[in-house]
């Protein structure tokens, strides 16, 4: 039997001159991977999302108007933000342990600077197109600004954490038209429970190993014996090309020629594009030892057969909600610490979930037109199931 | 016999409804550092400027508007924007080889995943405060992309280097009063020859050693025999403590006492602010060779007392103007590399040039009233030889 | 048709009192992963071996004596040295832009903070126990010393590369068997030509993946579209578990029950031990460029099913052999830079041989007995075919 | 009043065939910098000395012995090796949390990765000569074998950290003289208390700013306020030049002209030589703190004049004895953790005790000779005085 998963409404923001309308998507039922039979290793959480991390949300605004020809600050948009809240509401007042590494650094993460000297990211992590960190960035201040009341002789300042992949093949990216109420309204309907998955978000406009790519989680949860703990992937995917991918370790792209050469005029790219990977737990982690989830995210990214190639920014940031009164800043704290000696099962859950995170966004994603009617077919999800199954590999 | 420095006018850029009128400044003759007859190693270069590095031109957009109380949005403001080009004008379409690195990252410098990883810098060095860094990086590809005339099926993108320091002690920081204007206006007045110093530009609102900081500069030029080459350095200080300041080793912060114990608040704290350096040569040092480089600039600030204070971001970058057609992108490239066994002159000079260049941004700088009448005042050139001569280290 | 390759002779050096005699083994066949059908990606140079790149020789010292009952300094002992030289009788004169990176740091590899800081790798790559790395340093300033007949005002001095990973199961760790004459007979013999794999020199007692390990290797040639350059990989591998090890992306190592429970102990370890790569490629690539290659190296290993468990010390270094007179200490040296644009088939010819050649170390290695009879399975050739065919991944 | 400070007797062990007598040194008392009249800032420690870190022991084993003429193996031999064991006797059962850092990578620190995988510095950190890091590594493990009992299924290894600077000017250092038998006395010997400084230990051979150069070591108690932690500094001091040597920020190495041009060849070269600095504290830092604790011995350097030539191997590591049990490898562990926001104290101490640390050992080091007769002067220390008179820096 397959589970399903409700998508929810993304709600339309008014915003008159200077963005389209947000794009409205039904509530609709849509299968994830392991609904369509592709196999994994290990156990996931109840949600398979990032969100089973207690305190976890996410927040999507999604950005899709205008068709046809380009003209540069009008459309189409195919576009968003992507708010990850390590804490809900309480995030940019108490910090996690947080760590990040770059395999390949052809992105941006903003932010990264202090998370690697201080231990700790402070606010959230957000995702959006290239060349909207900018105005996030700011947005995400303006917005902590409102919410702290800083006053004139207070000595605040924040580093917002601001990731990106490329949308240019579909969107007007140089129209810039993630605007700061985009921003605000990610943030603010951040939510916990199931997340939104495919072209939504940040993820709107991207493509992913050949196929339309987009935003992505999963999660894994330790046994009572390793010590029960969740960690969660979420992914905003746009790398890759259909000759190193793989499904469950079987060359999938190469199985599903694409159906029209002319559709995607890249294909010819051996690989292009990026990943920004966001890994959650509730295990209680230091820095140094989120570091080290933060690389094994590259080994989830390897059993798909990425290559990492010279055009990707694949940035990983992985925190740990653990040790809430960690960032004190005025006292000698008392901290939890999870032995290294135990970290294999965690490690082994980062790389299963970054591997079905990648798998999920894909399946979840439609296909797209954007700009110059520059289209991207959605992976098929029967040609998916053909193809693992004249290998052996379709779960029932 | 002193020399003296010709500041420039700034320009006052038009923006009627969002912005404060640039500042005016007149023309003068202003005393740098050695002209007061403090002591430095080396030899500097004809403008003892980052532009004695041919190709570099610097820019500021210096905001100065409003006085009292500070109204969030309104004012008062103290602040601006610096560039720093690499090759003037054509910096954003040939790289310099770059190499980054960060003492203490409690501060942003963007772009800089994709320095470490190519080994390029792109673009500009924008210099702002920690507020405004979004809007300065979106800017700088908006003004990027109206030069490049980006097509619809271009897959062209943009990871802009910008930097910062928090000025907020004396503007309006949560104003957002930096805006794409003012960057446009940044890069579109660098220049060569002098650069402007002290609260212009980037450095406008900021404090270091106690201080009013801001912009500094210096050079070194080496020997015919060590090759001839400058070493450049620009520093947007706003770091340190009267306590542990140094001038050519003499504990002068301690020697003048504050005039006014309730004109700057945060006396009592022992070190605050950060610096951002960017030293430029035109030596042909490979990126891992410009890491080094980088690295050599805490060397400069021990010697100027600093012990990177937790709330500093202190991060440098470097660049090199040599190998002009290294960032070619479809073929094998032609490279010259400096041996690294003859580097010693080339890390002692920018050990020296940043030593100077601190030194010159706070003999620059004046006194200045900004949010809350908070007043920062100038080092006192006076003083300062006195408390050089006491020690014996004025030079005549 | 299957191709096989000829496993040279181990010459047996006479050291009476202190080491045991080499290992002995007879000149056969063994066949090489791809030829028992494993499919892989991308086309190998003509050994497909690390010694496709030109200038590159590998040398093994194999160390088997005794059986039975573990003496601390008596044995058993399963152990040795591997050589790789990049420039083989050169290596030590003319050093090779290199760079490293450790994805798990459970390991040592000495003189990489001198790579990351020159840029340049000067000698050869040394591969041992954990317990010999000290040893083999030594000896190798040793056998350097002699060879250039160092002077008493000679500043010369040497900071060797020796990497290692852990015997203990079937090895006499703690009886240091290794002597500096058995570093002198690796470095001595290393030649061209194929390179002997399994369970030789370093990787003589080396666990993989929950069979017996030891030394693999494999290469790419790229089109002549793409440059026509060699990359070349080589593995002392020793980590992972069956439970997650993959071959062509199929879980083979569930499939193959250990046939004996009790014969390996850790079996119910999730993860253990580590890998030393070794990549090699005659491209000219800077040392930042090398650098990207040993980060691709854990996608191959991603491939491979690992986790990079906690124990496992993942360590990798590049190098290039091109611009052969990059060392030169006394005047600026002209180069060649491979663009970063064209890089993709260098990144997947990385991750492709980097994923055989930890196949190739696990078809090559024999069953082994080692101390108190611990005894390590090969991974049988048969049944990996079997459990390719089932999943329809076998080559004809 | 000056302190005086007592040498304790260096025992000799007999070692008849492989190595020279150890150097025996009279119980005298000798002035420290500060004794001289050398102005520090901060407050020091009881023994102003890395000892007083409670449980921090440090142990010597100085080898001299021969004189004239060098025959490479027979000596003269100068040279040593130093133990600092951060919990003592139990350091290699508990490890401490840990931290480490190149300024200038030439040179060795085994065992940093795992150290900075980790977190945890896991027994001593051992300093010798550039060509003996070898073998002092593994008499470590040897060592640690012996007092572990390790068992034929026990899984132990062990990953030492041991640094070097070059002594070859004054020592045989080709002859690698030294032996396991003085790594275990030094590990055997070490103490609490005062320790020797000057020429003794692994500092024997070394010269440090165009004197004679070796061990010395320092500390800073913070306030109750700031929370009345010991921050101690050791180093082994071989790098720089007479050119660039500050003393309290006075150019002293040039006010001293070399009293013989021929005895110190190496003159004419600016820069030479490394530094090793061991940082230890009871504040509860965790790893990513300490990290930033090995930064800021940068700034120290950086008061004394360090350029970091490109010859010196820079290396620093930085402990916290606090957190006893967080080694412990399987369960969750209770912390302490010192908050970020309050570090500035704890930096400033770092600073000032490295800058300490190696006036310290400058001014303990007496002049010797070595081989082919090279002679190397010890800093004159009433020279050093009428410097420091002449420019009124000379504490009363």
């Amino acid at each position: 039997m397959r589970s399903f998963w409700k998508v929810l409404v993304v709600v339309c923001v008014a915003s008159v001159l200077i963005s389209p309308c947000l794009a409205q998507e039904k509530v609709a039922t849509k299968p994830r991977a392991r609904d369509l039979g592709v196999p994994f290793d290990g156990t996931p959480g109840p949600l398979n999302a990032i969100t089973d991390v207690a305190g976890v949300t996410v927040g999507h605004t999604t950005l899709v108007s205008g068709e046809g020809k380009l003209e540069v600050g009008k459309g189409p948009v195919r576009t968003g933000v992507t708010a990850v809240l390590p804490r809900g509401k309480d995030s940019s007042d108490k910090g996690v342990f947080a760590g990040w590494w770059s395999l390949n650094g052809n992105g941006e993460m903003t932010g990264t600077t202090w998370v690697e000297e201080s231990g700790f990211l402070i606010g959230p992590v957000m995702i959006t197109n290239t060349h909207s960190v900018g105005v996030v960035r700011d947005a995400v201040i303006q917005w902590t600004v409102a919410r702290r009341k800083v006053g004139p002789d207070d000595d605040w300042w924040s580093l917002p954490v601001v990731a990106e992949t490329w949308d240019g093949w579909l969107n007007d990216i140089n129209g810039f038209h993630v605007k700061p109420e985009h921003v605000f309204h990610a943030l603010e309907s951040a939510h916990d429970g199931p997340v939104e998955e495919g072209a939504v978000g940040g993820g709107t406009g991207m493509i992913c190993n050949g196929f339309k790519g987009g935003i992505g989680t999963a999660s894994r949860k330790l046994s009572a014996k390793d010590g029960g703990y969740i960690i969660g992937v979420l992914v905003q995917c746009n790398y890759g090309s259909r000759q190193n991918f793989r499904v469950a370790g079987i060359p999938v792209g190469r199985e599903i020629p694409s159906e029209d050469p002319s559709a995607f005029a890249p294909t010819d790219i051996t690989e292009r594009g990026s990943i920004i990977v966001v890994v959650a737990t509730d295990a209680p982690l230091l820095p140094h030892q989120l570091k080290r989830l933060a690389r094994r995210v590259s080994l989830g990214l390897g059993r798909d057969g990425s290559i990492s190639g010279n055009g990707s920014g694949d940035i990983f940031i992985a925190f740990s909600t653990a040790n809430a009164g960690a960032a004190a800043p005025d006292h000698v704290v008392d901290l939890k610490m999870f032995p290294n000696d135990k970290l294999n099962p965690v490690f082994a859950a980062t790389v299963e979930a970054t591997e079905e995170a990648v798998i999920n966004a894909m399946v979840a994603a439609t296909t797209m037109t954007g700009i110059e009617n520059h289209r991207v077919s959605a992976l098929p999800h029967e040609q998916l199931r053909a193809v693992l199954k004249k290998y052996n590999r379709l779960n029932p």
